[in-house]
């Protein structure tokens, strides 16, 4: 069954915003198994849109639809779509009287373009009532984040499922009523982990999966680099969820033994600021953070865990010498020795930081994020990374390349997961 | 002339990428007068590449290309494209030596499918040497931070452009090559100014413009939300750049006038935090944070800048109500009485911060950035932003809405922004 994806919205046409549903909805599809051959985005116009549709309807098996569901007298994708294939819209009571509901939660009035999107197919019923029947159905798709629901047509062995636009109400709506609908249609239960790993390159984690990949069958194996980190998608498919989730396991079981320490999840919605606070409140441990070149970034990732407060009470930035001296206790000895970018400065920064925050745990950082001030000793990117943990330390040294954004990106991915590293380190012994 | 954009890359069918591209050319296009209908994403593959190319070019005069100009066996845009369009590729000495100059400058060995990207159009030119000619041309456009050079190609009043897939190599090309070949194809030259605001919303700030966008002709105006800005471009067209620029001005000083200190630059590469620097290096201030619920959010947007550190030394990341009464001096009695989310709190932060670091200027934050911790009276969203510069103090409330990521986003946008006008106004007494 072959996939593609129709965008909808004048909007992507002059740039407005970024189409990210594009790369959710694809990766999405390849984690299903689906081929995704095409993609299209086209504006808020009839004919434009009757053009691209029949396009896709002609040369795909299933069309994904996103955006112009609204009720504004721009919102087509429904109407033009269900012409396209010949079906026909009546007025849902269900959809009309939940449309009321979301309206008036709100505290709106009610007008009269809202009830347009209570417009369904003839027939249609709630998916929840699918049960595996193959032919000329159609399905609603409730939306709990916004007032269009989704649909699923299906004739003449066709399929299209439209979806809302807005990211917050298209993704939810895929995962909760389109992933099961096409897991159901396949006759297959798939399953997925994803190992993130942290500290080892892209290319090194390609080399180190090769011959699993070439090997795959079932499950499948696929890499993505995703900033400073790779992720490793593993999925299974079986006739149950349990039979898919018992494949898994050994895969999943070798690549967490093949990267050992650098796995910090399993799990898509963990962070790897998520993980680290994990291991904080597992081991009863506070921490802090003495930043130079990230000027603030680790600290940040650490409070946008929610629930940090009780691991994580303060954090210094020290950009000047003077701070590092003033505030970590660096001696001013150290900075002219062996100058602030230097393994002792990093070293003394988290000794300092953990003495002035009487915590268990500091993370250090500093620098070079450029685009000036390397040398040909020090370059630019070269960035020391400390930690001291109950009396135990360890100082890193590292090259990062790319823009002052980027190195700064990486130096703080890499301060969080050597805190991280660090207590592993620490309670194995 | 109508537009339509074709990316290659079956990395963008899989979702491992996100199309950045497309909204960056979008905006160009729109920046350009340029009407863009269709965009399509098609995978590495030849017969479908030839079905999308042969549909854009059917339906569009200009079709742009990105991606697929590598020296690999999957790279066949350029050679798909110009059978499409009838054309014959031949190597360019002057290529072939620029993309060796390349290759060695990087100290990589040179390989024989480099070469292939030394093939270009039978009687193409260097994009420099246009000038103005109608009809069937081919240029090369030179690509400074990779080996794939762009080419434009022109036949039958149809014309392909053809750009790499790297952003970092796709945008300059684009700005450097493309964008005067288009405008010189007009006849018109185009001149843009960007309003960036802050502090004024989405809405308020469409309909204080809505009457100049009604009226537009030349120059236009369009807008566009960003995080939490929101910038308004304008472009005039004129025979001469001069001209242009001229027709600009009264347009960007009404807008100047009407959104007064909101505008913190007119320029595209400017960052609120660039012009805040700007302002502490004119009026030779030092400056501090302290952050609560942004966690460090502000100090590090601070640190992006680069040279910052003649006016930034030190900032502090106070979460803890402790960490609030030790390093900023909050009395315990504010905490207990107002609680740490309070106006009085985010005074003490202000002045205790400027106190430790005996800076000119202190901004603080505390806020309830959710999920959990709101309550009837203070509310998940709600942030107090203060500012402490040579005595006068200012402290705002802000109720910010979005999930803990943007709350934290707008309220260190926020406070940046305090920062901005505070300078302003004392400066202007």
């Amino acid at each position: 069954m072959t996939v593609e994806m129709v965008f909808v919205g004048t909007e992507l046409l002059l740039g407005n915003i970024v189409n990210t549903n594009a790369q959710f909805l694809s990766e999405q599809c390849a984690a299903l198994g689906l081929p995704v051959y095409y993609q299209s985005v086209v504006g808020d116009n009839a004919g434009r849109m009757e053009e691209v549709i029949l396009a896709a309807l002609g040369r795909s098996d299933m069309v994904l639809l996103c955006g112009g569901l609204g009720p504004t007298e721009d919102d087509l994708t429904k109407e033009i779509c269900a012409r396209v294939m010949g079906i026909s819209l009546t007025e849902d009571g269900r959809v009309k009287k939940s449309l009321e509901d979301f309206v008036s939660r709100l505290g709106l009035p009610m007008t009269a373009n809202v009830y347009k999107q209570a417009m369904v197919p003839e027939g249609a019923r709630p998916i929840g009532e699918w049960e595996g029947a193959e032919g000329e159905n159609c399905w609603i798709l409730p939306n709990a984040n916004g007032t269009a629901p989704g649909l699923v047509m299906e004739k003449k062995g066709k399929t299209a499922i439209l979806l809302p636009g807005p990211p917050g109400e298209l993704k939810p709506m895929f995962l909760d009523s389109v992933r099961p609908y096409l897991m159901g249609k396949s006759g297959q239960v798939l399953s997925s982990a994803l190992i993130k790993v942290c500290g080892v390159g892209e290319s090194l984690a390609e080399t180190m999966v090769l011959d699993l990949v070439d090997a795959q069958t079932n499950p499948t194996i696929a890499t993505y680099a995703k900033n400073n980190e790779v992720h490793i998608r593993v999925t299974a498919a079986a006739s149950t969820e349990k039979e898919a989730k018992k494949l898994l396991k050994p895969c999943v079981r070798e690549l967490k033994k093949r990267f050992g320490d650098s796995v910090y999840t399993v799990k898509p919605e963990v962070t790897l600021e998520m993980a680290l606070v994990k291991l904080l409140k597992k081991y009863d441990l506070t921490m802090t953070t003495a930043e130079s070149c990230t000027g603030g970034m680790a600290a940040a990732r650490l409070v946008s865990v929610p629930g940090v407060s009780a691991f994580f009470s303060e954090g210094f930035v020290t950009y000047s010498d003077q701070a590092k001296h003033t505030l970590l206790g660096v001696k001013k000895g150290t900075l002219k020795k062996y100058t602030a970018v230097s393994a002792q400065t990093a070293l003394e920064m988290a000794v300092g930081g953990a003495a002035a925050n009487r915590s268990d745990l500091c993370i250090s950082v500093t620098g070079i994020a450029g685009p000036g001030g390397g040398t040909k000793k020090i370059p630019v990117g070269r960035v020391y990374i400390g930690c001291w943990l109950r009396g135990e330390t360890v100082v890193k040294e590292y090259t990062f390349s790319g823009s002052r954004e980027k190195i700064r990106e990486y130096a703080a991915s890499a301060a969080l997961d050597l805190a991280r590293r660090s207590i592993l380190d620490y309670f194995r012994k």
